[in-house]
C-alpha cells in the first residue's frame, strides 16, 4: 500500500463517497489510488471552479463532505471563487490540493507557488500531510474539520507522501470523526428571547443556515403564528425548503435602501443561525449596516450551532400559547388558472409558468441575479422544493452547483436557474452533467447583458460618453448561442422565446431523464 | 474629477493604453472613469482567467504593460493561474483589483476576502491606494514595479477612492516611469564568459527571456559560430523570435530523463536572462537539478537584465575570432515538397503543413502539450514568427494569450496551437476575439483526452482496475465539439480530419481576416 491507498482509505474511513476532481501530473498517484477504490467515485471535472462548486451542492444537500482533488497552487486558484461562495455557505469540503515532492519545492519549479497563502482567505481549517507516517491523523484530522465546522478544510498533499511505501494503519472509525455535536441551547438566551418575543414589540426571527430546513422552519413558524413574529432569511441562503406546506419566510433585499426600508419596522431581531444583515455592497452616503439603531440584537443560535434543537426549545415557551389567530393553511400548490400559453415570454410569465410546472422534490440552484426577481416570491407556492443560492457574491456558481446536487440527490429534479452572464464563468459544467448523465435541467434566462452592472451605472448618473460606441457591459456582440454551447458539451438544448415554447419546453424536459438546456430569450 | 478620473489620468501618463477587464459593482467609478477617455481601450474578458492572459499577451508583444481590471477576492482568483503564467513570464501587467469601500470591509459583506493574501504568490510588487489623495504616487508606482522589474504589480483600488472628489493632481510624466535602464554588463562576468567559451570545454549558451529576441539571438549566434558553444534554451519561453534567416536554439526536453540525457554533454553553461534548469516535475527516484553535478554555471545576464547588450559585449571578445566554419547561410522558409494532401492528418503531417503554410511575422501561442511534438523543431525554418510559450505550467492560457497578443499586434496573424483539454478552462476568450474582431486563428488539436496525463499514468506503470469501465482522463464521453463551442461564441468554425481538408481550411483562414477555429482531429 502506498500513501495514495492510505490516504483513500482514510477518507473513505471518514465518510467520505465522492470526489470532485481536475487532477495533474502531481496527483496522479492520488487518481490511480482512487481509481483501486469501487467505494471513492471519482467525478471529473473540466475546469477547477466546477470541481468546488460542485462540491459545494454535494455537501449543502447531503450535509457530508465530499473531497476535490486540485493541481497545485494554479488549480487551486481557478477553484477559489466557488470555495468562497462555499465557505460563506458554511458547506463542509475536504480541499485536496496536491503539491510538488516536498525535496522540489526550493528549486522554484514552473508551478510552485505559495500554496498556503492562496488556500487560506477561503478555508476554514488548512493543513499539509508533512510525512507518509501522518497520513491518517492529518487526512482525518481535515475530515472532522470540514464535518464539524462545519466548513472548507484544505488539505496540501505534497507528491511524495503518495508515492512512498505506507504501513497499513487502521483509519479512524467513522463514529470517531462525526461532527461534534452542537453545544446544547443556551437556557439564559432562550429565555431572553421568549421575553422578547412576548413583548409584543415587533419582532423578527433572522432564519439562516440550518435554520432554513424543513424542521427548524416548522418551529419558527409555530412561534411566529403564537408571538405575532415576523420569519425573515439573508438575502442569499445555502439551502432553503419551501414551497407548499412550508412556511414562507422573505428575505432580507438586495438593494440596501429597500432592505433598510424593510428592517425598519423591527424593534428587535433574534438570530438563529444567522449574522447581522449587512449592506452587499457599499454606495456612496449609504449604510453598511442595514438594522435599525436602535433594534435590539439577539443571537439564540450561533452560525453553525444547532438551529432546530434551539427553535424546538424555543417553541417550548409557547407550547401553551394559543395562535395569535387559526393556524394559517398550509398554501396548497398552485395550478394554472389564467392561460399564459399564447404570451410573450415576460419576467412575470416566467416566473409563472416555472411556479406551475416546478416538479415535487426538485432542487432550484438559483444563479438568476437580475433575471426573473419575481420568481422567489412567486414560487413559495409551487410543489416543495429546495432552493439554493449563491451565498459569497462569486458568479459562476449555478451551474457546478447543480452538477453536485444531482449528484448528491439521483432521485430528484434539479433546475437551474442560470443568468447568461455568470453562466460563460463554468459553463464546463454541462460537459460533467453530460458526462455523469445527471438529472439536470438549465434555464438560461438570456438578457444578454451584465444587466445588473447596467442597473447600477444608471444608478450612479453615469451616462455613455460620445465617443463610445457600445456599452462595456452589453453581451449581444455577438449573442452567445446557448443551444450551441450545450451541445458542444454533449447537452441537448433548446432556445424558446414565447411562453408556449417555454411551456413545451420545459414540459419535455422534465418528461426525460438526464441533462437537458433551456435558452428562454426574455422579452 | 473624481479619484476613478485620476486613476486614469494615472495610469495614461504612464503609458497604459489598453485595460482588460472584467469588473463588478465595485469597479463601475472606475470603468465609466475609463469610458470617459478615449485613450484607453477597455477590453472586455467573459471571464477573469481570459483577461489576465490576454494582458500577458499584450505584454509579451509590446514589452509595456496592460492594465487588468478584476473584482474583488474571488475575481483575482480566477484570474490567478494566468498571473502566475505571467509572472513565469516576467510579463508587466498592472493587475487592478477592486475592493469594497475601506469603511465597509469590517461588516464582511458577502464578497469580503483577504484580497492581498491572494494576490501576493502571483504578484512582484503588491500595494493599495490607501487614500483618494495618494492615487497619483500609488498608480505611479505600481507601473514603474510593472515595468521595471518587469512583471505583476497588483494594484488594489478600494471603492470609496474611485468615488470621492480628487484633486487633479500632475501625474509625473512617462518620461518619469519608463523602465529603470538596466545595470550595464558585468565586465568581469564577462571576461570570464569569454574565458569559459575559449577553453575550448563543451559550453551552452542558455538564453532565456529577452535573449531570444531577434537582436540577442544574432548576437548569441555569432558567438556560437565562433566558438563551437551551442545555443540552448528553457523548456517554456515567453517569446522566441525563429524560422528562416534566425538561428536556430533547441529547448531543454520537458521529460526529466530526456532532458538530464540531453544536458550532459555540457561542461559549462553560460545563463543570459535564465534561471538553471530544473525537472517540471519531481519524480520517484530522479532528480530536480537538470545538469550534471560538475558543469560550471555562470550567469552573465540576471534575470530581467539586458540580455541583448551583454550578448553585444560579450560578442565583442570574439570581433576577430575568426568563425570556425563559414557561418551557415540562414535557413530558406520551408515549402513544399512531398505532397502531402492526401494522407490522414498525423501528428507529423500536421506539423510539415504548418511549418509550410505559417504566413510572415505569424505570432504562435503554443499551448498543444503532448499534441503535435514535431511542431516545435519543424518550425525553425518556417516563415519567421514569433513563438510564445505556456510558461508557469498553468493549463488555460492559449486563447487569452492569443486575444491579448492580437490587440496588441492587429496587422499580424495570431495563430493559437490549442490542446483541447486546455482549451476548454478559458474558451471563453473566444468571444473576446469576436468581440473584438481580432485576427486570431484557434486550431484545436483534438486527442480527446488529457494524453499528457494518460502517458504518465502508463509510465508509473498503474493498470486501471476490474471495476473501472472508462479512464479517468478520457474526454470522449461525450466528445466535445469545437464547432458548436465556437459558433456559441460567435467564432466561425470548421471541423477536419484529413490532410486535405486541413489545408483547406487553413488556407482559406489565412486569407479571411478576423477570428476562425479550425478542431484538427488528429489520426
Amino acid at each position: 500500500m502506498n500513501g495514495a491507498d492510505l490516504i483513500c482509505k482514510t477518507l473513505i474511513a471518514s465518510g467520505i463517497e465522492v470526489c470532485f476532481a481536475n487532477p495533474g501530473t502531481s496527483e496522479l498517484h492520488l487518481v490511480a489510488g482512487m481509481e483501486r477504490r469501487a467505494d471513492l467515485r471519482c467525478v471529473l471535472g473540466l475546469f477547477e471552479g466546477v470541481v468546488t462548486g460542485a462540491a459545494d451542492g454535494y455537501g449543502r444537500m447531503t450535509d457530508k463532505p465530499a473531497a476535490t482533488l486540485l493541481h497545485l497552487g494554479p488549480g487551486l486558484g481557478n477553484g477559489l471563487a466557488n470555495l468562497h461562495n462555499a465557505r460563506r455557505a458554511a458547506t463542509p469540503i475536504v480541499n485536496i490540493v496536491g503539491d510538488h515532492a516536498s525535496h522540489h519545492l526550493p528549486f522554484d519549479a514552473p508551478l510552485t507557488s505559495d500554496i498556503e497563502s492562496l488556500a487560506r482567505p477561503m478555508s476554514n481549517w488548512y493543513g499539509r500531510v508533512d510525512s507518509v507516517h501522518h497520513i491518517v491523523p492529518t487526512v482525518a484530522d481535515a475530515c472532522r474539520a470540514a464535518t464539524s465546522l462545519p466548513g472548507i478544510a484544505t488539505l496540501v498533499v505534497p507528491a511524495e507522501v503518495t508515492w512512498s511505501d505506507a504501513d497499513p494503519v487502521q483509519p479512524p472509525s467513522i463514529a470517531d470523526i462525526r461532527p461534534v455535536s452542537p453545544s446544547a441551547p443556551d437556557a439564559d438566551k432562550e429565555r431572553r428571547a421568549a421575553a422578547l418575543l412576548r413583548r409584543g414589540r415587533s419582532t423578527a426571527l433572522f432564519l439562516g443556515g440550518r435554520a432554513l430546513r424543513q424542521e427548524a422552519l416548522a418551529h419558527a413558524a409555530e412561534i411566529a403564528g403564537k408571538t405575532g413574529a415576523s420569519l425573515l432569511s439573508p438575502f442569499a441562503n445555502a439551502r432553503m425548503a419551501r414551497g407548499a406546506g412550508r412556511p414562507v419566510v422573505p428575505r432580507v433585499a438586495y438593494a440596501t435602501d429597500r432592505a433598510v426600508a424593510q428592517l425598519q419596522q423591527f424593534d428587535a431581531i433574534v438570530m438563529i443561525d444567522a449574522r447581522p444583515p449587512v449592506a452587499f455592497f457599499a454606495h456612496p452616503g449609504m449604510p453598511s449596516q442595514l438594522l435599525r439603531g436602535d433594534c435590539e440584537v439577539l443571537e439564540l443560535c450561533e452560525p453553525g450551532g444547532d438551529a432546530a434543537a434551539a427553535l424546538a426549545s424555543l417553541a417550548e415557551h409557547f407550547a401553551s400559547t394559543p395562535f395569535l389567530l387559526d393556524p394559517p393553511p398550509p398554501p396548497l400548490v398552485r395550478t394554472g388558472q389564467q392561460d399564459l400559453s399564447q404570451g410573450a415570454l415576460t419576467n412575470e410569465v416566467l416566473a409563472e409558468l416555472i411556479t406551475r410546472m416546478l416538479p415535487d422534490g426538485a432542487i432550484v440552484c438559483d444563479e438568476a441575479l437580475s433575471s426573473v426577481p419575481q420568481l422567489f416570491a412567486a414560487s413559495h407556492d409551487a410543489a416543495p422544493h429546495d432552493w439554493l443560492q449563491i451565498t459569497g457574491g462569486s458568479i459562476g456558481i449555478g451551474i457546478p452547483l447543480a452538477t453536485g446536487a444531482a449528484i448528491a440527490c439521483p432521485d430528484r429534479k434539479v433546475i437551474t436557474l442560470q443568468a447568461d452572464g455568470s453562466g460563460m464563468y463554468t459553463l464546463q459544467g454541462l460537459w460533467t452533467q453530460a458526462h455523469e448523465r445527471l438529472d439536470a435541467i438549465t434555464i438560461v434566462l438570456a438578457n444578454r447583458k451584465y444587466a445588473l452592472l447596467i442597473d447600477e451605472m444608471r444608478r450612479m448618473g453615469v451616462k455613455p460618453p460620445e465617443h463610445q460606441v457600445r456599452s462595456s457591459f452589453d453581451l449581444t456582440d455577438p449573442v452567445l448561442d446557448w443551444v450551441y454551447l450545450a451541445n458542444g458539451m454533449g447537452v441537448e438544448a433548446v432556445r424558446v422565446s414565447s411562453a408556449k415554447e417555454f411551456t413545451n419546453a420545459f414540459t419535455v424536459a422534465l418528461m426525460r431523464r438526464g441533462p437537458f438546456l433551456i435558452e428562454a430569450v426574455l422579452a
